[in-house]
């Protein structure tokens, strides 16, 4: 039997050292989704790599504080090609999870395809296509910009995806 | 002039997710290179990356806070070759760079090369003769184990070099 449920407010992040996306979404009573609150932590260019994982760390867990999210999902990175990129973004990934952990929120990780076939029921869709559908799944007037923000929404749909999927089979077995 | 110098803490570290080497190091008043410390934070196989994480962060703060080194080295990593390498090192060394600021430690990175070339001279030393030149430096009777705590120690002697460097210049100058 299905139970009612309280709102759970899941976390989406798109970790980067310049920009950080995340998405608060909360599932109501219907399995409608909404958006709690989306955009980006920026950092400036130019200063010190340590002083851009200060803000990430702080800002990302003031956001957790605030909303205090069930459980957060984060991209998995296999998918970069460039060594450097790989290395960057690998800063900010370690220090995105740290602050998660920090927190005591449960992470999950996903992978790109994972994330467009939740989204989108494609695997291959493309970026405009993902974020399309997070615009209508979210029932936002707008695509939500910036494109960081979009990614780390579409991850937070994933995870709530998935979520339901356990849930389901949960009820199967019992 | 030469002026008396305090004993000045030198952090070294090389960040990984399984083993963080460290290695705290203090140039005497003739100039002589000791040891303090050094060791590797070891994390435990099989447990979420984000708990690794937790551990090196927690414990690097603590031996900082112990030793209250006046800055900090790490290794640059743009030598990872392997995409998966670099990322997951990167976790790690996001983690590292957090810590060390938080505790208001400055940082600076040195590449392999630069590294190799202040402890031996040669920048394309073998990782064996590295380790010999680290043990005679500091002048221990083995060479230091694991060796991402010897790799530790390299970086931290490259630092020291390196503000010795800066030193003399300034007194050319003046």
């Amino acid at each position: 039997m299905r139970q009612n449920k309280e709102p759970t407010v899941i976390l989406g992040v798109d970790p980067g050292t310049a920009l950080t996306g995340y998405g608060f979404i909360v599932e109501g009573p219907l399995g409608e989704l909404k958006t709690l609150d989306y955009g980006v932590i920026s950092t400036p260019n130019g200063i010190p790599l340590e002083n851009r994982l200060l803000i990430i760390h702080a800002e990302l867990k003031r956001l957790v504080q605030l909303h205090r999210p069930a459980s957060g999902a984060v991209e998995k990175l296999f998918f970069q090609k460039n060594v450097k990129t790989a290395l960057s973004v690998g800063h900010a990934r370690g220090v995105v999870l740290l602050a998660l952990a920090e927190c005591g929120v449960p992470i999950m990780s996903y992978t790109p395809n994972e994330v467009k076939q939740a989204v989108s029921g494609y695997g291959s869709a493309d970026k405009n296509q993902i974020q399309q559908m997070v615009k209508v799944l979210l029932a936002l007037d707008d695509i939500p910009r910036p494109d960081d923000a979009a990614d780390a929404l579409a991850v937070a749909i994933c995870h709530l995806h998935s979520r339901r999927f356990e849930n389901l089979a949960n009820e199967d077995e019992t």
